[in-house]
């Protein structure tokens, strides 16, 4: 990648940890997402699977039924996915579905994570990086846990 | 599995058919599902993808979503999921977080099924069960495919 690709992944993966900081504000597990189209994001989304009191509201999925509420059509093809934590196999299948071409993750999850537990959900020609503000995502988690066991 | 269990099984099964057949009639892929919790229907859903323009609406997600509102907590613990088609690993994800113990699915999905891409995707003490009613389920999928090459 180079420098100028970098920078653009780390400024949306900012825009990806407000979104996280958000939920944590809420008392949600703190991962947040954005989609990115064309250099502009047209969707946002924050886990919400405590307030909606609903598994699947996890921030990928809410930011991908935005995002194609945006553009009025069920493919993703021309979009990046940002979100702060490796999505869950669940939210891998959604990229996978939506034809997301390229997701960006800050942490790994090495427990939940889609690479484990289904490392082909992605669509084939799909492009995956990981460890993007690695540590200011990871330390959302850690934060909210260890707020959880107080 | 006793005459009585699959006797039951199949009756529930014939519920989440006439949801694929709802779906069907709105032009949408042809999959149902229902809910069971205590041997009543709590939720159903049909695929609504199209109508949606949203790749996560899926009937399974639309069934778990449902089904959470009405018991109005986020865990299935207690409840049986009955869908048409082999769930994909974004719905076998989210049957895994909603802690559903028991699966049952009409047709098997070799191509795109969680059995394939995600196998480990349920909890780890679900049960899953296949082929109940597996033709009638798969028909539908062949009668919609063919209409649409028409």
């Amino acid at each position: 990648m180079t420098n100028e690709e970098i920078q653009r992944d780390t400024q949306f993966m900012r825009r990806a940890i407000d979104e996280a900081r958000a939920a944590l504000a809420e008392g949600e597990i703190p991962i947040g997402a954005v989609v990115v189209a064309k250099g502009r994001i047209i969707s946002r989304a924050h886990n919400c699977t405590e307030m909606l009191n609903d598994v699947t509201a996890h921030a990928e999925m809410l930011a991908i039924t935005a995002a194609e509420n945006a553009l009025g059509g069920k493919y993703l093809t021309d979009c990046t996915l940002y979100v702060t934590v490796e999505p869950c196999p669940m939210c891998a299948g959604a990229i996978g579905w939506a034809q997301i071409p390229r997701v960006v993750y800050g942490a790994p999850d090495d427990k939940r994570g889609y690479r484990r537990y289904a490392p082909n959900a992605l669509h084939p020609r799909a492009n995956a990086i990981g460890d993007i503000l690695e540590e200011e995502c990871r330390q959302l988690m850690v934060d909210f846990f260890a707020m959880k066991r107080r």
